[in-house]
């Protein structure tokens, strides 16, 4: 272990429309790899990135949170405007702090906050086509709002994966902290907060809400999805375009995490 | 005069990033050229379509007004679904009426409002990188709004227009009903609201009031410009992927301009 490496967290935001996803695949553009093209092109180093949450391919960032090791002593600002000098216009470094070289973003991550948005109406709006999945018939806003409540609390997931074979998740159990459906001017928008996620769990709630939206399901039906436990039986899976990583909460704000004498 | 023709009225929206404009130009695709060739490919006219305003290359609008004649006799909700499936997925119709043959979409609106968004911030945001003008710097926001509120009122808006050598405006004085700049959350939105434009003018405006934001020139250099009359002295010109046509007014709703017996 070389003793001179320090560790440094990014807060970053993207627009996922271009890239495979957060993760590194050898034969597309990633949002971990185009960070981690940056840090070789300012630091000279080859060094792996880490992400909070890892975003499946077009799904966008408000506020993604990454960490790596380095030997150089750059400040975090420099951080800041060097990599948004390097990197692509579509994903930005926010902010950088310096933390011990045990923080992990991952496991210390307390909660994240996913938004998803649906467009609701029978004509397209070119100015969201991007952020946005269309829906055409008029969704019943409340009654999604009140299957969406019933998500809080400590629940087994398991109805919300779309598939297992390839999975090596441990547990379908996860904590949701809130989660609520709420119109804004057209847009019906859809925020769930949890201590974390299973893989497409968000957009097979939003496909799951979405039917209780056009009457095809009631509510007392979309709690029986819920209370199965049986992959594949909620959705369908709504589009990534709609869905936006909001936040990964810590216990203590990012910049807390350094110790000089570490 | 075909005595056949009616003239039909649509609300559009479009996100200006890949036209050259609203107006027509041969070699590059316009706003008007796609909504030419979307209702050639409805109705197998070749009509010619007029707009209330005419945007810049890059400029997007959320309700552009535009009506074009035609001997088709389809109902106004056949056009929006039609349009909608032959037009590219950047420009939607919105709304369709039938109005009179003599309503002219740009002589009878009574005014425009236009919308500005700076993203006053120090690092870019990706999720709107397409659609708000970075500036770095910390811009005061009031005296932005001071200066905007100077613009209310009829005044000879020479200095707002970048060059008048190719132009056939007549008159460069402008009516403004109201005109303000705001903060919401990490963007400073201008908004004008005015009888008509000259070309540039906003974009002109709001490059004055950015150097007002950055303490380049007071409240009073403000007026100053204003009260030259002298082309060129505002500016610089903002960048379009900013501005958007927000609406066109008419002095009643645009499903009130059709008479049976007409």
């Amino acid at each position: 272990l070389d003793t001179n490496l320090k560790k440094v967290v990014l807060v970053v935001a993207y627009d996922g429309a271009n890239y495979c996803g957060f993760q590194f695949q050898p034969d597309a553009a990633s949002i971990q790899g185009e960070l981690e093209k940056a840090l070789f092109r300012l630091t000279g180093e080859n060094t792996r990135v880490a992400g909070a949450s890892r975003t499946d391919s077009g799904v966008h960032a408000r506020y993604q949170v990454v960490s790596f090791r380095t030997s150089s002593d750059l400040e975090p600002d420099v951080y800041v405007r060097a990599l948004n000098h390097f990197l692509p216009q579509d994903i930005a470094v926010k902010a950088a702090y310096k933390v011990n070289r045990d923080f992990n973003v991952q496991r210390q991550a307390v909660s994240r906050m996913y938004e998803y948005c649906i467009l609701n109406s029978s004509v397209r709006d070119p100015l969201r086509r991007l952020y946005a999945f269309q829906v055409h018939g008029q969704l019943a806003v409340e009654a999604m709002n009140q299957a969406a409540r019933l998500l809080v609390g400590e629940h087994d997931m398991a109805s919300f994966v779309t598939d297992f074979s390839q999975s090596v998740i441990k547990s379908t159990v996860r904590q949701v902290f809130a989660a609520q459906v709420e119109q804004r001017e057209d847009l019906i928008v859809f925020n769930i907060h949890a201590k974390s996620f299973l893989p497409h769990q968000v957009r097979n709630t939003v496909g799951t809400l979405v039917r209780v939206g056009m009457n095809k399901i009631d509510i007392k039906e979309f709690e029986t999805i819920l209370e199965a436990k049986r992959p594949g039986l909620a959705g369908p899976t709504v589009p990534a375009w709609g869905l936006f990583l909001m936040q990964v909460n810590y216990p203590r704000p990012l910049g807390e995490y350094y110790d000089e004498d570490l």
